[in-house]
């Protein structure tokens, strides 16, 4: 129905490891993904977080890739919050008010994006620079660099840095 | 004297609940309309209590809805900063710095945002989550979804997520 | 090669001072500019602090701005991370795993911003707030406020706020 030339686009870069802000970035994108928008997650820094399976997966790493892999948390389920985190405290205070209010917590959220054909970008140079390896991040996601980024972003309608 | 074509807009969520990054969005607001910008500014997540009330509110409300209704600030003149905060010494630092610059503290930058037909939107997705109530929320402001939101973004020049 | 109206613009606030976020902000700058954008970075708030020199001036301030100038990183590279930073181990850890990666540290990415003709401006109005002056910040920068930053940002392919 659409010629190329019509197809909205949205870009999200994902910096944050917030379990709330990756929230809003889904929300965001699955929302927008509803509207038909062709959508990415690109996932940098912390947000390749979000990605990470939950498990841990043994792999050769040097000592300060191996430091970091361990002090990062290990997929979307256990990101902090970036305001009133409490060591741990307001996650918990978080999920129970999702499921109190039928909301859609993080991890399925992400699903979600997935089924919506959401394209979850990891940032392989913030990879390289964490230590994080393909065997640790979740199926069914791209590679990419700056430069695909910016080229899906040059064209986008809605580009946000979350 | 503009057609509809022609008329700019500016999209702002604001997710965040300091001080500092809630200026900078009504700072980048207010000079958008004062460019004849149509202006709205979403406000979700933390960024919520930007528009609350300072007078604690009766209504009742769960348990969980209680504790974060307690915790978090009660309007834009309680907020704290994203850097240097030290225990609320830091916004009194800023604070101080205003007056002397003759710079505009927050809660009057609001007001100015609502002279000058600024849209003010508060998430009410968030709203729900975070327990808050329109009965604790300023008067004057409208209230939507991310559907909303992305309806005015996708025709934005620029859209902010701060 | 092209006229005016195909040139294209990406327009970079960078209000954090937080070391991984500014060279996010730098690296997404230096590939827009590779691919022939327009880019501008415009440095508010604590960002500012990428711009200063890491030497001490001898200038007359006001206590407060002299307490703000003092608990502020001096110049990029000592700029702290927005996650993990204990107390200064976790930039530690960033900048020895961008050297054993061949990555680019932060002072040498703005070096790089410049060659490529990056447009780099300080906001006046936040300057004034946490008493920066001119002889504190780095050579090679434009000074200019939010009217300055609407006026590329409107026409911009690429806004983020960072």
């Amino acid at each position: 129905m659409n010629n190329p030339a019509e197809i909205k686009k949205t870009n999200i870069i994902l910096f944050s490891g917030d379990y709330d802000k990756a929230m809003a970035a889904y929300i965001l994108a699955n929302g927008a993904a509803a509207y038909d928008h062709e959508v990415t997650i690109f996932h940098t820094f912390w947000g390749l977080n979000a990605l990470r399976k939950d498990e841990p997966i043994a792999i050769k790493k040097g000592f300060l890739e191996k430091m970091f892999g361990k002090m990062m948390p290990r997929g979307a389920d256990k990101m902090g919050l970036s305001k009133m985190n409490f060591a741990g405290m307001g996650p918990k205070m978080i999920k129970n008010v999702i499921k109190k209010h039928n909301a859609v917590p993080l991890p399925e959220l992400i699903e979600m994006a997935k089924e919506m054909d959401v394209k979850l970008v990891a940032c392989t140079m913030t990879m390289d620079l964490l230590g994080l390896q393909k065997e640790e991040l979740m199926e069914d996601i791209e590679y990419a660099g700056v430069a695909a980024y910016l080229g899906d972003a040059e064209d986008g309608r809605v580009n946000l840095f979350i």
